[in-house]
């Protein structure tokens, strides 16, 4: 007997949380382009922009039109921006946008530097979002990002994590993505902090949000797995990364995740090689190598 | 209450299997100086090493040299070199190694093009090298490489692999390392495959040797660990990979094995300043960039 779930769900932020860390800004049918190629391989949550001001988040700012050139989400696909307020709820909502994203952090320091709040404030600026939303039939997701090391103050704790999680469940989130923005998690520390959220709160409202950094996302995700968590977080050949957050490179690639967890009899309903073409794709109009072991041994 | 060792013993085989799969022979004095700095860094079990035919491996051919420039091993220091037979024991006893690696295959299609021989033969051809080993106080380890997977045959069940472990066993071997080759193992299938062994023989026989192909090698380790492993082979830099082993890439990386498994509170004993000099020293040596994600994050 198998102590894994029978089957994982990804959540693809590479559109997002990976191309608005690229350098270069892609043009908006590229993106659509990219968007399509990941629903051709059976993604079914793809986090596909953000309405940050376009000042802070430049690669983000033609986010309307993607969604806009997109069109309705295709059955059982679900299209999720990035809201940073009411303003940006507004925008989301303008062109039909059916789940948002909300963000925090874990960490004082990071919050400071990322969002220019405390976790207090930022909580209190999207409390409104959420009633918006509520209103709307708007689904949401919280961001909980640092909730294992800050690049500013150092490792983050577990304690710290729990409280920011419970204000979160305060306000009604049930779709909470627990971030490893530095990527310094290691399997002892996600099994600290996972064994007590889930004892609190079941497993069931977490997603997690590994980067690869120090090349330990995978050993993460399969503890995760081995706590109950079920949804996770990743990005195609492992794109992105975090301005903020020096040291860190990108996001788990979705690619890697796939290939780990199909071969553990663990289903994730995502084809292999239309993903490598969504990959393929992508690294291509970047014109750079991606980190994605599966891209890699491509090019062998 | 940890599920994991307090600390693990590495085998370092960047010298010897990490360089003999590049394409670069590097000169004597380098691999020398190499080493040095490997035990600098405090790794006390060091492949240094092959007596293979050098026709079959030039990257080889000097190690009778390398170890006489080397001198007796420090106090509490262990030089390894791979034995294939008699012959290479006679050199390898001149030169005053104590201890010494056999090798074998659980796969019959890659011993075939590996070493030219079924299993049986292979481990035929080894035997009177142990009894040599036992008259002269030498120690000696067993490989059992494509332990998971082979690149000609597919994956290879865990009963091929326990039956060729029962005969390492039969033949006193203490020192058994279990090699996926061509980095296609997973976590299930390396419980599915270190439970059986275990509940038979004790988890000290074992040492694990995982690659990297994929990104799964320290999820593997994580793994291993926690069934009882407390012996692993890596390589500085991630040096290394299987010329036989088409796609294969390098050896876990020993820099982020340690980083890993220190930052779990389990020791390595390794200095990770001192051992990022030994991986820097030779990546700069073959010029070219080696795969560890402590050496890129030093480049960012």
């Amino acid at each position: 007997m198998s102590v894994y779930p029978k089957a994982i769900q990804l959540i693809e932020v590479g559109p997002r949380d990976g191309l608005q860390n690229e350098k270069s800004i892609l043009p908006t049918a590229v993106k659509v382009t990219f968007i399509k190629k990941l629903i051709a391989a059976g993604l079914k949550e793809i986090e596909v922009g953000s309405f940050v001001n376009p000042k802070w988040v430049p690669q983000m700012a033609d986010t309307e039109a993607v969604v806009k050139a997109l069109g309705p989400a295709p059955a059982g696909v679900t299209y999720v921006a990035l809201v940073p307020n009411e303003k940006g709820f507004e925008s989301a909502l303008r062109c039909g946008i059916k789940k948002i994203a909300v963000f925090t952090a874990a960490s004082e320091a990071f919050n400071q530097k990322n969002i220019n709040c405390s976790i207090a404030e930022s909580i209190a600026r999207f409390t409104p979002v959420l009633e918006l939303a509520k209103k709307e039939g708007v689904a949401v997701r919280g961001y909980v990002s640092t909730a294992f090391s800050c690049p500013y103050s150092g490792d983050v704790s577990s304690n710290t994590v729990a409280d920011v999680v419970q204000k979160l469940i305060d306000l009604g989130l049930t779709d909470i993505s627990i971030g490893d923005t530095t990527g310094k998690a290691v399997p002892t520390m996600v099994a600290q902090l996972l064994e007590s959220l889930i004892a609190k709160h079941g497993s069931g409202r977490f997603a997690m949000h590994f980067h690869d950094t120090y090349g330990t996302a995978l050993a993460n995700i399969v503890e995760s797995m081995r706590l109950g968590i079920d949804r996770f977080d990743s990005s195609a050949g492992g794109l992105g990364g975090c301005p903020y957050a020096p040291g860190a490179s990108g996001n788990v690639a979705t690619d890697d995740l796939v290939w780990l967890v199909e071969r553990m009899g663990i289903q994730t309903h995502v084809g292999a090689l239309a993903l490598q073409a969504a990959s393929l794709y992508i690294q291509n109009q970047l014109q750079k190598k991606l980190p994605s072991k599966q891209l890699s041994l491509l090019s062998i």
